[in-house]
């Protein structure tokens, strides 16, 4: 993603965040507090880090004094008791920033670490690990790059970036031809086009169509590395489907170009950091 | 929550997450289907549903011609195969609408399903079940009401609807008392304090100063019994810090009055829900 | 109201007063000159100021270039003739600000003049004088911290951040015994609730019904003062209800803790403030 | 002003004033109320109205299923005890409006009704009552239709549509002359210009310069007269400059065309209007 | 487009040129005028149409009750004296909407016609005329969809639904093969790529390198007949660069799948259309 | 136009563009580009620039890292090859801003282009060379502002700030005379009011109302002749109707003060300009 779009994307997502915790008269045990102080993020879990960016941010919407040092940064492996960052500045700000800044943190790096898990276990293959649109709603710039972070890639970002027939267009076209020839007549040049499908009968239609993208839906493990032989090549192929972590490396070992995997978002527990006030 | 607020918030999370998945030219693989049909929203997974109002507001902000009929309502238990709802009218509308609704449908029954598990552990006793402010960036009040969903009360909403003194605080004031005259003299006389203790000695302290509501911050059980019998009705209990599911029997036996827990929300998974399109 | 907060809303409300100003080609009459100057802001009658921030903030965003000393600030009392602050920069820039940066200053130096009045009539009582939620639209966050200005406190922000049972809620739910518990079942354990009564009769079914803040609403002055001695400290004690100015010390005397007064913000002239150029 | 401009202002202007009384969870009193019923706006205290649009809008924003059926509509004089409007619909809707609403019509009202006055005041004169720019930030437009409602008229909007040159435009330019040739040079043939003149001799010099709208300018009433007669209908007269109740008849008898009067917005109280509940 | 992006961006353009219009009072000229009327959008040129969304949406946005029957529609042919559409409802929302209203559809047509010459001159042969991105800033949606209307194709939306590397892409890289290593190293696999070639040795290297849609930008005639040639159906043709009306049928018939011309929005004249109004 | 309504139109009109551009991911091409670079703005073709401001800001909105240092500034006349402009910064900005960016010089330029060419036409004349509200929807502050750099003047910006009674009005009023008296009634006194007429009747008829400036509309140039002496200077008189620049001189001969020109921004083409990167 460029740096700009997800610079964006962080800004518009900490002020929404920021207006849910700070409505009314705002922080109203914090506000009061004079004085400054230094408060540092630490692990109390093991992780992949992810949502510096989102920190930082959060400390610059709630009070340009706030000043950040980071010590560990996105992508990077961290230790339980690791200092992830430090925030310096007035302590009604501290207190004002400590939840919003660890919420995007603890669920940012709970994705980039499930992924790096993903992809850890595909290492030595030519597989990609990829994130879906199962995004959280509002925040999917910060998730599809938090698979990043994690040693991911991202997929097409939307409905709008790239085609891809599923299912239910199959269905509504009458067949994988018709609904191929239905969406690229649509389509501009540009516009790419993967066409999923369920059954190596599917397969070969979505070939004999033209289809250079295919993903390989819900398929048992041989089926897929049939699959593969029978692409030979001619396309690139997606699997997905309710993959889980202990089958990610036998479907890699079948040859496919691309894992994408829900899970890598809507299985990711937070993980677990604090902020500690130094007074 | 009142029904126009949650409303209000629905709205604005769905008009955020269909500019994620909707933008430039829109939907590039549906658009081009003509005709119209329907999709039922059916249930891959038993759970307890929430995320109803999101999944019409995204029918609504689609295409106002995209009707909606709700089988099974927030609150409620579903068993796999359960037809959730079904969404009739244009078929490029069903399209663009489908990862969109069932993004929140799934995320948010996560979380209903996640708390009912909780509050059937503590059936019996007085203790309630509450949500904190550990919540999806942007979905604060669709996670809270899907805490209500499963049973749980939402605690406060932000730092703005109750003070609430915790270590960090009690740090930079200089203790329990010091931190509670600093934040009353504050406060407006219409806003409640409660008070995170660490120990039955900063209990005594809080009490000392006059709080009614105490928190009770990573006791364990026996503390928290003792606590209990210390506070002896002056104040009202909650206890916190890292309640497991299969550990909030034991603490609502104890005698608190409210057990918050963070995993309602940051170890929700999402449930599996699925588009089925009758053509 | 944190400091965050309280420049949020002036940012927000300054936003929507230049709209109002500078549509169109902005200022027909004062853009065409160039150069640069000053113009002091003085005071052609005494009062109490607020609003310093609302006018630093005009002055940010008709020009970043302009300039702004502060010689008398929020909370403190000026004369007439006083020099209240100073703008330098651009002569067009100074005629955008003008009047939009007035407008702020001359309202709320009002209602903390106001206050300031009412506070002085109880100076040597315990009570504190509180406004309302009869602020004008748009300015809620900067008429509360006007009366704070004044030496007043601001009561609740809205209906959101505590809970009031009024007459009209006493009469939905039949009762006051029934209306609390009602609005009980519905609240956080963190959310205070206050009561209205109107009649000593009323006042014990609150105070039975386990009230720990109470509004005595529209009493004459020896109700109030039976039922102070009726609560005997049970309970926070408010009184309302068309209170002025010449009224308040003796209900002050009477004991309550808390005297709100509509009048603060509906009542409150504007302050004669003016602009002199300097050429 | 075109209906669609007042109302499009109304509209803004109840999104924000709901956004300060409904954050959060909304509200914590009377979202627990089921059922139905009605409220009825009544005076108690008499006065001219304005605001209904406003108040339209809170019900219709608050809740589509709120209707208000108008008894007394904008610009209409009603007495103490009148019932100005009556809402229907469910009561958590009505106790969330209530306030709102009544804010803009209490405040609103104020203005019509001190605007009434002043307009009383000159009848049978050729003189308009106008209001200025001291207008509340945030509420130009509806405190100008205020105005109107009262019998006044409204002067220019803002800065934008209308060319006034003021003494510290005159200050700037070093005199009246340069001013008016200064400012022309940049307006469009179809902007007007009005020119304020504290003395004769000013006056002279801006009819010279080719002036055809005057602003007398803090003038005592034999001047005032003078000046007519100078301008002998050369030129618009226009009177301002701290014009009390009291002065307003003599003034209008002097001959000028306008008497604008800051006060009609700075020195109008709020007319006292509540809301009653009938279960 | 898929409809519901088409309409949200006709909306929000609206939206825009209203305010341009309409601030402060509103219209200073058509809002006192009282009863209804319509007004008749008649062709004073022929052309192909494009814009009625705009206008409808003019309509509605300006008043609710104002009605738009259309008599041509989007991407139809009319004559010189053709009645185009009909608006009838208040006068004053009448006079309010006609520029506006006017603006969109004079502009859009104005695109479509041009377009619409340039299908013309292609007929019979397999090119397809495409928009570039040299749109008017704020109008993409419209004149992209005004493209279609006049029988072209959009081309990508904007630089994130499909990746091409042009000269100053190259230059950054070192060369073409670097340039398309460097590119598909970012993109998700689901991205398409185009390689902007300026030279016959340049589309060598493209194709070695695996590019499978390739520009040729600004060659001669005979040179795009020989790259053509060369390709030899590997990869889709695009021709783009100066592309004059008079030059397009030789480019089409020189094989070529895309042509492209910034000049169908940057050299597109408004067509002339009024509103007459029949009181 | 005032320099703060002008900057501020351009940061919104570059927002827009912008996020036209910029969706999802944002640049595919251009973010994978490491590095810094330079870009020169050139001109393939003379003219008179405008959009200086919008490229700025375009550059400030990409990227705060991107300089823009400007050769030639807005109302400049440049030759072709001149460089305009540089762009100075991290490659990945440059990319991202190029289009939009250069989108704003070469429309706005085309506007102050064809300008100048009719005040070249006009050149010792008395008359002025005015733009219409005939802009494109979203660029009228631009559009209008680049007529200036052209020698123009801008006229009224919207309805909201000058009335002017056209043909429409006349038709809707029955009569010039009615329309005049209607439209005075309704306005402020400060709001000026021009009058369109179609024949020396209704020429007579308007000045007989007190109309002092005056719109002839489709006249011959002998009719515009006879009219010029008939108002004998007691108003201000201003030409329109399908002014081409064929045209201009002798209109402007015959003694008119203003002649407005859709054309101005209808049927002005684009200049070339475009960006060329130094590594």
């Amino acid at each position: 993603m460029s740096d700009r779009a997800y610079r964006r994307a962080a800004r518009a997502a900490v002020r929404g965040a920021l207006r849910e915790d700070l409505a009314g008269y705002g922080d109203l045990t914090g506000a009061v507090f004079d004085g400054a102080g230094a408060g540092r993020v630490v692990a109390r879990q093991a992780g992949v880090l992810s949502g510096v960016v989102a920190l930082e941010e959060t400390a610059r919407q709630v009070d340009a004094a706030l000043a950040v040092e980071v010590f560990i940064h996105d992508g990077e492996r961290f230790e339980t008791g690791a200092t992830i960052a430090e925030l310096r500045g007035p302590l009604a700000a501290i207190f004002a920033a400590e939840r919003t800044g660890l919420n995007f943190l603890c669920r940012l790096s709970g994705v980039a670490t499930l992924t790096a898990a993903y992809v850890a276990e595909t290492s030595g293959t030519g597989a990609r690990i990829a994130a879906t649109r199962k995004t959280t709603p509002g925040l999917r710039a910060l998730e599809k790059e938090a698979v990043v972070h994690g040693g991911g890639t991202p997929h097409r970002f939307g409905l709008f970036d790239g085609a891809m027939i599923k299912d239910n267009h199959v269905a509504a076209a009458g067949g994988v031809a018709a609904a191929v020839e239905c969406v690229r007549a649509g389509a501009a040049h540009l516009h790419a086009l993967e066409v999923e499908v369920d059954t190596l009968e599917q397969l070969d239609e979505a070939l004999a169509a033209g289809a250079t993208i295919i993903l390989l839906d819900n398929m048992d493990t041989s089926t897929v590395r049939a699959a593969v032989e029978r692409v030979a090549g001619r396309a690139v192929v997606e699997v997905s489907g309710g993959v889980r972590l202990e089958r990610v490396r036998e479907l890699a070992e079948a040859g496919v170009d691309v894992i994408s995997a829900g899970a890598l978002t809507t299985h990711a527990s937070w993980i677990d950091l604090a902020l500690d006030l130094e007074v």
